[in-house]
């Protein structure tokens, strides 16, 4: 039997030019999980601070820095938004005028129905190529040298495209999560904000809160001085980037206050509890908490 | 030159018999360190469950298991109560005819005014030989299995004298904690409560709450499906046991109102803040946060 000899045409990857608005630790870790994924022709890196944009080339995390959005977005098959909520809007309206015809963007932010807005406003007609992305994963550290290729692997990506976005677009950027290890879920943006305002949000708020709390005492480095394990871990997202969760703030203030206020409430009930001296019922809240987090939190 | 040989007498231990009363994570850790330190002649172990004690035997933490209070505190040197708070009262009342005339008592609940006001009732004159202390080490494990000779070293044991506490009883009491290898601090047992209210148990009232409130959400399952490895910290002391809890709510009732109520007038003013989109004093309110908790927490 005679082999068939064929020239081997080198595969096409899935994304030919890769734009990263924000070579951080998401983006960073992105354009890593796509190259060690063969995903990716090249990356070009956009971003506000030269030092980390030259990291992130010393790195082999972009192959190329881009002068300007034009010379980033123009031929680039994904755009990818991974700067802080502050400044997405800035980008959009820098990158609308430049955007290829197939060119599909996408984004990391924590909230999304500002994002979408934003997009919506500045991106015109190419709306519909924009895909509102949200990668759960991270670490509490940040810039390009924070970036691994196995940031996202087995971790939840969260899509929630609009009525008007195109399922080529959407499909492109749920492949690229999927290669980079993530599973993709799919819900409205309301939906996502809500979520995340409960269980993201409002517990960096209580965080934050509590150790302000504690170190506005005159007798703060007493109190810390006797916290156990189990107060740090609590405390632990209280040393997250104050501008970052401002921005989350400013962006998802209305689904955070009714989550702070329904929070109110439970404290009210809690208060009224102890002072009233209800200790079966306490009790009955605590095993209730107990048994919520042994079910959904422990044995997975 | 000749040697001269003596007979070499075997040291006396520091404390000839050891009665813990609770031979869990808390007491049966104390026995086992005392153990390795050679500290202890006999330790003998009371409890509700005998299961627990006879693992504990198994295990070598307690020598012997007490038939009953009398027999196990009457010749001790060291009686430590090692029970939950709600049972302290009970077990101070049934010792106290039977302790021996230099026997001294010690305790390690999580409260101090509480089990304080209970000696001092049952005790009577035996009271000056009473030494509330506070060991603040603990894992999320209970049971005598849980406990490790190690899980004492170089965490701090806080101890609550009152006027009438003889200072020798006291110096026995810091000397075998300190042979466990903790640092030994004193305050006041109202200080105590007031700084533990803070840095302790509100904490895990807030992380009880903050299960609770997702947990009974309609959608919990998918909340918790997406809640990231910070919330995941942020309320792993909501594993904690509910009677526990419940016991530390009701024996310092009135330090956890207080500091639950200067909770909740933060938690209004982070309200109003986000609320009336002032974004600048939210942005000084976290970074005030993330600084102290870098200074007292993260730096030690």
């Amino acid at each position: 039997m005679k082999r068939k000899t064929t020239a081997r045409k080198a595969r096409r990857p899935l994304i030919g030019k890769l734009a990263v608005f924000g070579v951080g630790l998401i983006g960073g870790s992105f354009a890593l999980a796509l190259k060690r994924a063969h995903a990716v022709g090249k990356v070009v890196g956009v971003g506000r601070s030269r030092a980390n944009l030259l990291a992130a080339k010393r790195l082999g995390i972009v192959d190329a820095i881009a002068r300007d959005a034009q010379s980033a977005v123009g031929d680039a098959d994904l755009v990818l938004l991974a700067a802080p909520l502050g400044q997405m809007a800035a980008i959009l309206a820098d990158i609308a005028p430049h955007l290829g015809s197939r060119t599909v963007v996408t984004d990391a932010g924590s909230t999304k129905q500002d994002v979408i807005a934003a997009a919506r406003k500045y991106l015109g007609d190419k709306f519909s190529r924009f895909v509102p992305a949200h990668p759960i994963a991270g670490t509490e550290n940040s810039g390009a040298r924070a970036a691994r290729a196995d940031l996202y692997r087995d971790r939840n990506l969260i899509v929630t495209p609009e009525p008007e976005t195109e399922r080529t677009a959407q499909a492109l950027v749920a492949r690229a999560w999927r290669l980079c290890g993530m599973r993709v879920t799919e819900m409205s943006a309301v939906a996502h904000d809500r979520v995340f305002a409960s269980v993201s949000h409002l517990p960096h708020l209580l965080a934050f809160a509590m150790v302000d709390t504690i170190g506005s005492a005159p007798d703060a480095r007493k109190l810390f001085g006797f916290a156990a394990g189990g107060f740090r871990d609590f405390t632990r997202i209280a040393g997250s980037s104050p501008e970052m969760w401002r921005d989350i703030c400013h962006a998802n203030r209305d689904a955070i206050l009714a989550a702070l206020d329904a929070y109110q409430q439970e404290l009210e009930e809690l208060y009224g509890l102890i002072e009233q001296g209800e200790f079966e019922a306490l009790t009955q809240l605590f095993a209730r908490a107990r048994a919520a987090r042994k079910r959904y939190l422990v044995q997975r």
